[in-house]
């Protein structure tokens, strides 16, 4: 089968591996038809990971089942299914709480697996023709039979869709209540469509990206240039100087100003100061264990300079972390199947699996306009 | 009347003052019958805030009802009461909320107000043998009638008791969790209290004061002493390496080793090492906007490193910050009358008001077997 | 002043009554500019309550602040507010928990206060150019400068908007929860609306009047009249034979077939029936302690037929009674403020006051096209 | 294999039966090494289920695994293993929300199957010499090393452990709360044992059988006798006139008085009775769809006479059904093997299987002394 292979800091080809195929019992062998290049990807296209060579990319993927293991009762050959970027056992100790992106089973030694991640287990991806799904039970999500006619809407749901969502149930979003999310990427555009999916009365969305601002306008958003000056004021004016109830961290450790700079902990610290008392803040933009290469001296070992005291005297609450799709994927699902969400307005571009390294390369600079690619083996 | 007075660091004098009265409608007058100096006192103690001189100290205090506003309809002369740390009107949208430690009328620009308490209104202190209490109807805790057999149980319920007790609703203890509480001073003890009251199946906690480990013992927590080797260490190996599914931090910015030197983040970033992956801790250890008098560079602008990418890796929860005492302070005292908690354990002493400066010497010393100070004006 | 006034089954008369008054120091007195009738003002008006003879009705208000007590600290005169159906002390134990609906202080011997309705206490109603507002600085929920603009939006944060949301609370709607709303009065619409907006996938609203239904389907529900079939059957086709995920009950006990035979536990049973395994069910629909009236022996002491049998093999949960209005005014507000929610599209007719006895008339008759009256004095 | 059988009303024997055996690659076989009889077994016994001559009996088992199938991954061969009465199959939409009881896989056409009873599922009991688990990895508890020495502890989390547990989930207890549990058979004893363990102030515990209020008072609850008149006038008593925060329904359909007549209604109406206005209730006693045999008429198509006005006027909430044991029984396995719960005081008779029909007479009987039996293979 032809698979996206990644070779090191920006190289990654499309060439030949051999086939996917039912391992377990429980496997699902999916034939994928949308598969998706998440910005959680392009850490690994920078080199800012430790992801080997040779290891086929993709986990957000959309297919047809065509061949099911001996021990897969609900699955079917046939059911057109998404399939969540994290791969869960479903009887371990956190997956029975709903807490599949911790599975204890499916990457030995940690806590969570994934298809073609590094550090997520030795499971390879979707940007591939076919793809094997451990505990096909537990992992599939079956579409409904329009499936393919709003295909890149349910690609959304195998990441950046329930990410965002997220992001806004980590911070208890309600109805009524005012947001503001740092980062209009795939995942803070999605945050604040899942925001206002939940009845927000004001979703603040900053960036510095007009291309990206746009969007969040588009879905009713208020978009925030920081370019502009400081967001936080920016937000203040627009709550009467009280902050925002509640705060979507959705950039991560990579976190840079307009002119390129990165600074780990400025979106977490400006989302805290942001919010008001008593609030609280969903963080679903990656931080890691450690990262060698970045220019920040305490972000090497994966520490950020947090505002700690402003976050203890405003009360405030955080929770932080990759998304458990499951807990998420059947309601997204259903909003997408009633026509009452659409997130494949994030979709810029529509590409066939050969063109994966240009838009690896595209989407990595940022190009204007390359927000959301989804690729169709 | 003689009250406590603040004077700088390291100096407090008991003195005459001017006689606290009933100064609006809606104000309660007490007669202070029993009060505490909290670890919080400790902070102006060292000079370490911006307290005023000739302020009156004290927000832990329970005594007699003596005098009632004309809009006091619930509270009436003769009844005793606790009165919590936190002043709070009752009726803004924190307070209606439940979120009384930031009430947003009673210190106008700030969010929470307290007594005699560095940044938190113009309130006088309870270690004086009268206090007003604002908006008395909302404020004033009634006691049953044996208050005065347990009144040392009851002076808990003003500030230590709830404010262990939130740390693990922050942290959302369950029966049959694990939870790591890191501090063993009079809040830590409170919280592990807390957590054995809640139905943990084990409490581990941290110290290196032996006085303080052997109270905790008592009351069925594991003591792990840092002495000793790293805590993270001992707790991971009391956990099959798994860490605990709960954790406390219950010491704040002022968190130091057992040679005393200062390191803000280190308790902090312990807890996150100590707490399973998708686990959740609560911080109630006070951590300031800024400490100019900080070693560390970080903490003099009220930062600390904290360690962010194995929070965000391990997917945990945190919330910090002041108690809302009125959230808990009904149950607790319910569970005191009935015989099912005896929170006094922690007085190591009982004093007249006018040892108040010699028992602040020796508290901030952690003199050994000075765990908790009631003044009995 | 001129006021609504109770004098027996089907005879209210618009009269000259003393002014009301500041009584108390934490009163605010409102002159009332909006003032609605209730559907639960019917089961008065039909004679099927224990409402004396001379009781001013009303418990719907918004106007403006023309006199505060010398105890109010946050309500100024001036301010406009509308004013929650419940009168609440905002400091007993159920205040302060957020259950004003179930106040200990303002009713004494029973659980909660209301204006001008039977068996809640003294209190005048609202239907009249003056009302005094007890613990007004509880009671009373500022509006924004447009109030004006939209006071037919406001007035609905009285009652029917929270009382709907409150079924949607109690039955916990989430995202993508498909939703049963039995009724499609005044309460059912706000609860369908309510759905809608907390990002329900599918709304199902039953009801025998078309005026009604067609509401439902302007706010983009699903209509099931069941004038055409079992609703419950409908309902199934509508989930794949499944049922909802969630049900509200927003009929009571005078539930009725289309042609007006009572039957008390119909849509109760119904909704039961209707809700799939592990679902919830908000009732707010009243049911009364006893109704000697009623055709249904069981009513007469307050008891239904209830199908405990099903309700207990599908493992569902239940929450019933009066909203708690404060606990969700102040974000529904924000919602009309932000423009997301336009609650007025209930409004069928805006009268002056002396053309309430007419009302009450046409409204009791369920008369085609009166879903809503909204009285200006 | 040796095993139960029930062959109708009052009619068990002990007999030779084909052994259980691996039928899937997903199954799990358990030699038991403890099997209960349970309170819910007795309903068959007495005729009054669908209960079809044959069957294997028992849901409550306690063994090692002996044999598992090609797709187990979790457990091995020698664990020893408690299994919860529900059989589950870890990915439906019901078991990936943690409602393993409403499982749509394992009974199709019903949600929800067990061992050995009636209407759920074509499964054999475990009142045998072997049992065949479905799903093993999702289906067995693993236990401790020292299970063998507190087997009688370990067996109580099949089944009456989590779901007198759940009783106190669906009530929302809380520490501090008063909590009235009606019925003080094993599931009414163990709800009221986690009441102790989750911290309430006070538990109230209803019978008339002196044998079960001693074990009732011997964990620390209050005994209230009905024999000695009104359980809810001493429920107020005890309470200041006001009930309990909370209220447990641990009876069923089959609730009688003293004399042994049945009133279906009676104890659910008492709870509602009992719990002050706001308060919460869990139902954990059985209610079936229909009984042809009930001497009260609405029951024999499932309905009950409950008191819907007092429930709606005070506003309370009930979550009724089966428990879904996983969600509780890691959690009360720590307790239980740390020393904190010994759930086993429960059990007044061990026997051989052989001695079951005698057993389930005495148990049936509710002769004096037998509150649980456990039979060891």
């Amino acid at each position: 089968m032809r698979a996206v292979v990644y070779h090191g800091a920006r190289e990654v080809s499309v060439e030949e591996v051999p086939d996917a195929r039912i391992e377990r019992p429980t496997d699902v062998l999916v034939k994928v038809t949308s598969t998706c290049i998440c910005g959680s990807d392009l850490h690994m296209y920078e080199g800012r990971t430790s992801a080997e060579a040779g290891k086929v990319l993709g986990h957000e993927s959309v297919g047809e089942v065509v061949e099911i293991g001996p021990a897969v009762d609900r699955i079917k050959v046939g059911d057109r299914v998404c399939v969540p970027f994290n791969i869960a056992c479903g009887f371990c100790r956190n997956c029975e709480r709903g807490e599949t992106a911790y599975c204890l089973t499916t990457n030995p030694g940690q806590a969570g697996a994934a298809y073609g991640y590094a550090g997520m287990g030795p499971y390879r991806g979707g940007q591939a023709e076919l793809l094997r799904v451990p505990y096909g039970d537990v992992n599939c999500l079956r579409l409904p039979p329009d499936a393919a006619d709003r295909e890149n809407d349910y690609a959304m749901l195998a990441d950046v869709f329930p990410t965002g969502y997220h992001a806004t149930e980590l911070a208890g979003v309600q109805p009524g209540d005012s947001v503001a999310v740092f980062g209009a990427g795939p995942v803070g555009l999605m945050a604040a469509y899942s925001a206002m999916l939940r009845g927000a009365s004001m979703v603040l969305v900053v960036d510095h990206q007009s291309d990206r601002l746009r969007l969040a306008e588009k879905i009713g958003a208020i978009a925030v240039d920081d370019r502009q000056g400081d967001p936080v004021d920016q937000i203040l004016d627009h709550t009467r100087g009280m902050g925002t109830d509640k705060g979507c961290e959705c950039v991560g450790w990579q976190a840079h100003d307009s002119e390129g700079h990165e600074h780990p902990a400025s979106t977490m610290n400006n989302v805290v100061r942001s919010v008001r008392a008593a609030g609280a803040i969903g963080a679903v933009g990656v931080f890691v264990l450690s990262d060698p290469r970045s220019p920040d001296t305490l972000m090497r070992k994966g520490e950020v300079a947090f505002d700690m005291g402003m976050f203890f005297q405003k009360g405030l609450r955080i929770g932080a972390g990759q998304t458990s799709v499951k807990a998420y994927n059947r309601r997204l699902r259903d909003l997408i199947a009633a026509g009452r969400a659409q997130p494949s307005f994030l979709v810029s571009h529509n590409l066939g699996l050969d063109e994966a390294p240009d838009a690896y390369l595209h989407f990595d600079e940022r190009a204007d306009g390359w927000t959301k690619v989804v690729l169709h083996p």
